[in-house]
């Protein structure tokens, strides 16, 4: 398991063959619960114990804007936020040739069915944007260009997120990529 | 000096003690030299050791962009991205009242006479666009509200460095506020 060594793995074990039976049995139940109770949303691949998600049943929701995006993590820092009410698409990871991941193991089929089909996306509303929130990586990118061309191809339009300066920082210390995309992508002030 | 401590400083002390004279003074001659030849260009504040300074004598730039920096660093930062061929102004500060930093304590007056004044310009040039770099912070945001409408008020174009998520950066570890301005400022893909 991600963080556990050896040692506390042997800690972990002592722990629970010295606790009580109530309390370990309440352990794997709850485990086990976990695993039978939380699954992906049919609609948008979001992990959920409600099928639709509520995200897809909220229908205070705009519903004409997808924001597609790598990991439910990433989601969940988005939705924190508080900024978008839209609704979401989960690729569950991002295209990477070299480890074999293609669009076929991502949830790209269902994101086109969705901008093919206004049936299968929530409240039958036509999707009129999509917007990239893949992370700024090279990888991220790949997929990016990627998904951008097949959304357009549908007549649909692609918007992603800003990139630029992260709120806080220091000119002086930020790399000189970022301060490219900043350059390249100055905004007009109102 | 910065980063010098007293063991530091006790260090170098020795070391000068014991270097052969004409290694020392060399040193001496080297402070005295830069400060001497060191100064700020009279169109653009930039440190300089010709006035005006190299880019603002460099015909192949664009003279009706104005890039304004805080500092010196600043304009080093963005010039080695080679991604800008306009000219610069550097404030030498930003707006703090609570420190008694007013718009007469910076550059202001010159970055307006070069809007004013054509003349006052390299190459004569009017200058069609301000662009503000200055640092994302509380403190460069209200120096750039306050420059926009001042810049604004003589007819003048005025935009600001993108905002948003840092190139290479993983969507869930950046801040909320760097994920909302990159939902608030996210672009269409041509």
């Amino acid at each position: 398991m991600p963080g556990i060594g050896r040692r506390s793995a042997e800690r972990l074990a002592f722990h629970l063959l010295k606790a009580d039976e109530p309390k370990a049995m309440a352990l794997a139940r709850a485990i086990a619960d976990v695993k039978r109770a939380v699954k992906h949303c049919s609609v948008c691949s979001n992990l959920t114990d409600a099928d639709p998600c509520p995200i897809c049943e909220d229908s205070g929701r705009d519903r004409s804007r997808v924001l597609v995006v790598e990991q439910p993590k990433d989601l969940i820092a988005l939705e924190q936020t508080g900024m978008y009410r839209g609704l979401y698409h989960v690729l569950m990871g991002r295209l990477s040739p070299l480890d074999g991941i293609g669009p076929g193991e991502l949830t790209v089929a269902e994101l086109m069915a969705r901008l093919d089909t206004p049936a299968k996306n929530p409240g039958a509303v036509r999707i009129e944007e999509v917007i990239l929130g893949l992370n700024p990586t090279l990888e991220g990118d790949g997929t990016g260009l990627y998904l951008a061309e097949e959304v357009r191809k549908r007549g649909v339009r692609v918007s992603r997120l800003a990139r630029g300066l992260p709120t806080g920082a220091q000119l002086e210390y930020v790399s000189k990529a970022v301060l490219a995309d900043a350059i390249e992508g100055r905004r007009e002030m109102q």
